[in-house]
């Protein structure tokens, strides 16, 4: 049975409740982190934690517990969990209180829910094959910024997109892909530029899109940080998204048009070794 | 101790728990509704039930009960909790599965959950003084016809407010007012005719915005569905919004501007006396 932390215990999973007075419950009103684990081991815990204290600092909740107790409670549940390879999950949301639209007094306290969750990370199927996109309209709130539990739209416009035999969506305001359901958007050009849309209140600041970049710099890659259309993607060399679970995953069809030739591109498939390299030296 | 419905189960406040894994908790994956209790009945509860059902197909959640179990629920919730005057809340989620953004498979179950709040709601102090609104820019999702539990922004629009000095918020998208947090909006022009939002994806489909402009039209006012800028709001006689708990409530402030007198206005006190009395009159 899987072990879940919910505010400093540790409980097999059907014990794992929390109030129906918890505002994430009832508002949406909570905050989340997904680090990834390799070989038994936290992927740029820090760079999660840094996002998790903005995310918190922009809506005013308190971090319920300090970033080495979140570490003891991230390698705990590695442990309990016997997670060689997966992610955490943490949720921080505003506490429980009368429901009410008015944010609670502040002695109502956060609440924390951690759990771990295995999966196959590193041997994906989509590095071979790539992705299908559908693209969608992007309906979500504009603060995209801030990595909330209001996720019911990214949630629906993929599952749309399997619906429609696709694998993924990337959403489109205003003409521009803003980015993935959970990841970041990528285009390559034809002579090797990198494109991704530039950081703002559109788009969440990946972990993982900034490790990418980082690689890429230092691969000499040069690397745009702009808005692109759906036609640019179609007309694109090749395509790829980047998320803490998939690290890069290469993109080969988009709106039913094939990207360059089909098949994972080599940019891709550089930036996900360089990246896996780096991250398994350095998760901890 | 407060009754709380969850699942089949009649709960004492502390014990009313659901999963950590429940898809409301980790995706905002849910809808729900607010019914109005006077003299200890509940007031247009089968158009709650209508609009529950309309927010659950657009979603593809199956309802959890029927609309006869659902009343008898709340009529349970009255009694145990003797509420005279209050609402009773329920919130359908699409259920609880390992956390993934992809919907889960048919065979996952929605989650219900339903609890009393006594609340005074007809003896109002509003009714005397009028609200104090602020303006804002309206950041959340483009499927605000659907009453999911995605309130972050709402939330955080009427605690800002609020901090601000202000009673709530008016919501503004590309120049024109969508609706109040958590209720519809309304202007009253030198002439009389009455001017709110027309219906589409941008604003809540009211209960009580339904039957208060019946009300009106019943009335021999003038009725004008349409988009209205924050310096027109200024510019009127009078003000008001509705809301299932608030019933017709008088606004006289907006952005700091006093609007008509600063007084509430006769056309809001007139719709609020007659909303009422058929409300009364109706309630089961």
């Amino acid at each position: 049975m899987q072990t879940v932390y919910v505010n400093g215990d540790y409980l097999p999973k059907d014990e794992a409740k929390i109030s129906v007075f918890d505002r994430a419950f009832l508002f949406a009103d909570a905050v989340y982190e997904v680090t990834s684990v390799i070989g038994g081991k936290l992927v740029d815990f820090a760079g999660h934690m840094a996002r998790l204290h903005r995310s918190l600092g922009e809506l005013d909740i308190e971090p319920p517990v300090s970033d080495d107790e979140m570490l003891d409670i991230h390698r705990r549940l590695v442990a309990e969990n016997a997670i060689e390879e997966g992610m955490i999950y943490l949720q921080v949301t505003r506490g429980t209180a009368d429901r009410d639209f008015l944010f609670p007094e502040k002695d109502v306290r956060p609440n924390l829910v951690l759990f771990a969750q295995a999966k196959s990370l590193i041997d994906n199927p989509f590095v071979e094959r790539g992705q299908k996109i559908v693209s969608m309209e992007d309906l979500r709130w504009r603060r995209c910024d801030i990595k909330t539990t209001q996720l019911l739209y990214a949630s629906w416009a993929k599952s749309l997109a399997h619906a429609d035999g696709a694998d993924d969506a990337w959403l489109v305001r205003d003409g521009f892909i803003t980015e993935g359901t959970s990841n970041n958007a990528y285009i390559v050009k034809e002579d090797g530029t990198i494109v991704t849309r530039q950081l703002s209140e559109d788009v969440l600041s990946g972990i993982t899109r900034s490790a990418v970049l980082e690689c890429a710099r230092q691969l000499q890659m040069k690397v745009e940080e702009r808005p692109f259309t759906v036609e640019e993607a179609k007309a694109a060399a090749e395509a790829f998204s980047t998320s803490a679970s998939s690290f890069v995953n290469p993109v080969v069809e988009i709106d039913g048009s094939t990207i360059g030739n089909g098949a994972p591109g080599p940019v891709a498939r550089r930036l996900r070794e360089i990246y896996l390299e780096k991250s398994r030296a350095a998760a901890i």
